[in-house]
């Protein structure tokens, strides 16, 4: 352990991951991308920018898969990751390389992987605070890559028959709807995350797919707290590993 | 009153409309756009394609607006239209045209609209059973015009700070979203209609303005039905004319 870092617990299922609160604490954005996806028991995934490896290891920590890949740019939490790899016995199926997803690793052969995940940064570089601490804000502003950078990314690691999935915020979804599009994955299927039951949508789970036919389904709105902020049952069954229909 | 049509009631606000089941019946969907938008008290207002006239005469019977304008192809449903006008005592406020929106008559004058809203027709005129009348299948089927024709009209008719409307099928968000953008009409609101609490959506609420930066803000979800097919007390209350928020 690295000073600053701590273990912390990663949902209902004993995994552990291995934090520095100062560059990087999971947020509950993980669990909903992982409720989200619905990977083949044979499937090879990658994660984009896998920061600390959250979506790795939930993923490879709750779901019949074939293999996991994460790719993140900065060293240090590249390296934090591995050591949670470790320390949760995932070595055989979960691999982190450290890369730019602009230009990716030779070992990321090309339209080779059945899903391709992302919780990208959510902010355009320009807008909004950004935190001091170099890896915070590479994790949650537009730095290092911004929304097409990752689209194109996804475009070239996908197989012809695979998904794309990611977690982005809904003021951004007309812009993330056409910037998929533009890089021919096709939006299918979309669940909208409610903080409240009466509140505006913030977040958007979206799946893409390269080459099919237009037309999307909307799953049933995700709420995500009760009026008093308590989790929601749904919320709650998602944390213990409940895939969202 | 021609042979075939009956006078019904049109919600809670004593409003009544001239219809002929076998050419034209209203569903909820004129509540839920009549609920979305927001018109100023001395709005114009322009309904493309208004057919028996429901959403002119729901929105100029039920909220404060300068005047309303509702446009149709079909002779026959726009008489129909103008009789239920007179019924309701409506002929200072509302207008009702006989045109072809794919060439507006030279009455509704380029970029004049507060507001241009429509209910289109939902499917390609090639997919799905067509109905075998003409009037039932003209509003329901793109056969006299598909989403872009309607939102190149919008466009033409809107003021440069008007704001367009539109009640579609969620499965055609992605389409909707792409085609308004096209044409320089920027989605910035939309609410997603769920038939029941846990079902997925089937119809999207959109507003868009001309030329603005892009951002969409998504209303909380709406929810229609319970699960034993009741009215929510949300649709109920948009029945009496309160907003959607």
């Amino acid at each position: 352990m690295l000073p600053g870092e701590r273990i912390d617990r990663l949902g209902y299922h004993g995994l552990r991951i291995i934090q520095n609160p100062e560059k990087f604490k999971f947020t509950i954005d993980a669990f909903l991308l992982t409720g989200f996806i619905d990977p083949g028991p044979k499937d090879r995934l990658l994660d984009l920018g896998t920061g600390a490896g959250v979506l790795a290891l939930l993923v490879a920590g709750t779901k019949r898969i074939g293999s996991v890949y994460g790719l993140e740019i900065q060293p240090e939490l590249a390296d934090m990751a591995r050591r949670s790899v470790v320390l949760n016995g995932l070595e055989e199926k979960v691999r982190i390389l450290t890369g730019d997803l602009r230009d990716p690793p030779p070992e990321l052969k090309l339209n080779s992987f059945d899903y391709v995940i992302s919780n990208p940064p959510y902010y355009p570089a320009a807008k909004g605070v950004v935190p001091e601490n170099q890896a915070l804000a590479t994790a949650k502003f537009e730095i290092c890559c911004n929304l097409e950078d990752v689209v194109i990314a996804a475009k070239r690691l996908v197989k012809g028959n695979g998904r794309f999935a990611l977690i982005y915020p809904s003021e951004r979804l007309v812009e993330l709807a056409s910037t998929l599009e533009r890089h021919n994955l096709i939006p299918k299927r979309m669940c909208l995350i409610y903080p409240k039951p009466v509140s505006k949508s913030n977040l958007v789970l979206m799946e893409a797919r390269p080459g099919v036919g237009r037309g999307i389904e909307i799953l049933a709105p995700l709420i995500v707290s009760g009026q008093n902020g308590e989790y929601s049952d749904q919320m709650n069954r998602i944390f213990q590993g409940e895939k969202i229909e």
